[in-house]
């Protein structure tokens, strides 16, 4: 049985193969730039092990794991833009580096060359299925992401909604990752809607426990600024959560910070936090995060596939959802 | 034999059939907005009439039809962002309109739109085909999109160079839209690579026009500002010529012309003009037009199709490259 680590070198050296350096020069250097800005893979891994679930070995899956891995670099292209962020992963952003224009149109052959490692399968009579599956994805990404900036203004924002905004900006896509392998692999559909909602529901918990790393992580381990999301006034499940349990005052209290900008930072988070744990909803979401892990789990013990194999995905799961807090 | 108002009609009903007015309205109402801006629908109507010259009937392409005019419209929306334009079609531009982000967002989303529409065709069988010439094209755009950019700031372009550049970027798409109509029909590879020929000389010939015009066309029939390239110092087939066969001194002249950008417009494009009927290279051009016209029309008498459905798009392509010089 191949390692994590097996699956990730196999997907690295595929990368390697069908490196994008080629002319012109100025729209694929910063494909390759933001390909190869690192990452643990994860995506591309989870088409593999959904595959190898019903094969012996997983080469057939290798152009479809790069589709996905490429459609996730794009939206961390555009997306970017969209947030003016100056840093990805520690190094400058592609439209930091290169300029707006170079983001806008690498981003869209990005787009447009995952649909070629789709065409590259072998079982072409797969390609329609595998597009369909693809482009449900990546329509909801897209829609996710309006959803996201259209919640930055509004006032009225339920949890439902946010769910719903989370499930297609994140979970859609790992989601899709299993998908896409197991039907490749021609698993019959029970596997396949399965391990669908396996996915999704395992990228509902990494986004919940994204959203309580923000604000509760260790600065030391966690990738980005602890207290971000409370800085930029998003409508986490956090906030969403308090604002519905909150007592009159404390509501009030949250709304006015939440309205702040000009303040000092420490004193904010400091604040927003105290009144998070009052009203005890990072409780709450670390619950709806184990919910979700369980979810995805039953839904993976129903998949008809060998126990060991599942059980690469169990742990892969397990290592994603580290519940630091 | 339908008529070309009739092959509009029709695609412009499916277009109303099948709008974009769903949630999340800030991603596709400018969707809407960009695709109601007008125009004569010719890319549809192209994979209309390809697929008509084998069928009785043209319903089961306008699926097809739609995935190109949506393709267009999205090079719109992003090119009219790298290009900075506020006005399109005397409208505001959707990042113009909407913000840049709005732009991006929904210009992605068309994008992927456009796949969705490919795989609507009820031959399921050749989804895999259909989607293959339309990523080769859609990745064409871009390249020729970004040797556009790269020349603004090139000194060596060659002719041969900038033919491949309007190739990519204006003739991949006319000849992709005669490709999906002939395959769609199961038209047989020799009349699908006809019908490709055909678009794509069609497409460098109406690209040739536009360059001639865009220079010394009529202001009155001219859609943009007639002079546009020379005050923009694009690197036209026009100053490209020039540059091959114009006495040192003159080429001296036009060289300083095209790095001044503090200077009276009127006086510039009266300048850049006289060089150009002095070396003739309008006329160069315009043959050079002709000769593609030439070309195209030879491969479309070979297409195995009635002659009076051939007729329509002679008859089309007469009305393209309207000679109004």
């Amino acid at each position: 049985m191949p390692e994590l680590s097996e699956f990730q070198a196999d997907f690295l050296q595929y990368m390697k193969v069908n490196s994008f350096s080629k002319a012109p020069e100025g729209l694929y250097e910063p494909v390759d730039y933001i390909m190869q800005l690192g990452g643990k893979r994860l995506r591309p891994v989870l088409v593999l092990m959904a595959y190898q679930l019903f094969e012996e070995t997983y080469d057939e899956a290798l152009p479809v794991s790069m589709a996905v891995e490429v459609f996730h670099n794009f939206s961390l292209v555009h997306d970017d833009i969209m947030d003016a962020a100056p840093l990805r992963r520690g190094k400058p952003t592609v439209h930091h580096r290169y300029g707006l224009n170079t983001g806008i149109l690498s981003g869209d052959v990005m787009l447009i060359l995952c649909y070629e490692f789709l065409l590259k399968v072998e079982k072409r009579h797969l390609v329609a299925d595998l597009v369909a599956v693809f482009n449900e994805m990546a329509v909801k990404v897209c829609e996710g992401q309006q959803y996201d900036m259209d919640f930055e203004t509004r006032k009225d924002v339920t949890i439902p909604a946010y769910l719903t905004m989370i499930e297609y900006k994140t979970a859609a896509l790992i989601e899709c990752c299993l998908a896409l392998g197991a039907i490749l692999a021609e698993a019959g559909s029970e596997n396949v809607d399965h391990l669908r909602a396996f996915g999704r529901n395992i990228g509902l918990a990494f986004q919940m426990q994204d959203d309580i790393l923000d604000t509760f992580g260790d600065p030391e381990k966690f990738g980005k600024k602890v207290g971000g999301d409370i800085l930029n006034n998003k409508k986490t499940f956090l906030v969403l959560k308090a604002m519905e349990l909150a007592s009159a005052e404390d509501r009030k209290a949250l709304d006015t910070w939440m309205e702040t900008t000009e303040v000092n930072e420490e004193e904010k988070i400091t604040a927003v936090r105290a009144l998070f744990r009052k009203w005890k909803v990072h409780e709450l979401a670390a619950e709806k995060m184990d919910q979700y892990q369980k979810t995805a789990f039953e839904h993976l013990l129903q998949v008809q596939a060998p126990a060991a194999k599942k059980q690469l995905l169990f742990d892969l799961a397990d290592q994603l959802l580290v519940r630091e807090v």
